[in-house]
């Protein structure tokens, strides 16, 4: 029937679709190691948290995406970089 | 007419498929404190950061999900744990 | 044709859905340092870390977006705050 046409065609435009394709996002997270007191993360990713050789708690986020710690001294920087999925 | 049944059939059609059912997703974080060296995130979630006892900040992250204080004496351990919802 | 009326009519009615409005999400974050051991995350924003003077690495997390540093001296506090844009 006409009636079932329709029906049809209308499934099938929608079927083609895929109303919801974007796929559930997730935090993602990597820590990026290095010698000496600066640690940078990958491009597109954010810098969550800094930690620091020699028991050092102070540090800054340089230019968003570098880790600097501040301590006098220092012998490894690690950037915690974290982005969607 | 029969133009108006097409567009009553595809209006119906379209309004069942709730078109954008994803909620705005935001960052939704926590704190898991624990005795020792070692403190783990829930499942689903991840570490963005650590914080130690005795003013320690040094620490890595064990496996993904567990934050691991390094100094020579730590008496408690933080990890951060963030998901989307 | 009946046939590509119905094509027309579907199409069009799909079109002014704009199926995936949802732009692509990603995490941004900054720095909100002060002085003294306390330092809050603006609203809509979580604490992802924190970072304290005098190398502390003792801290913890008041009522979800304030850091508190927790060691005896503390000159400066800075919180690490992030949220989907």
């Amino acid at each position: 029937s006409l009636d079932s046409i329709m029906d049809t065609k209308i499934k099938e435009a929608l079927t083609g679709l895929e109303i919801n394709p974007a796929p559930a996002k997730k935090i993602s997270c990597t820590s990026i190691f290095n010698s000496g007191r600066l640690s940078s993360c990958p491009a597109g990713m954010v810098v969550t948290s800094c930690a620091c050789g020699y028991g050092c708690g102070s540090w800054d986020i340089q230019g968003e995406t570098t880790c600097q710690c501040q301590c006098s001294t220092i012998d490894w920087t690690t950037s915690r970089c974290c982005h969607l999925t």
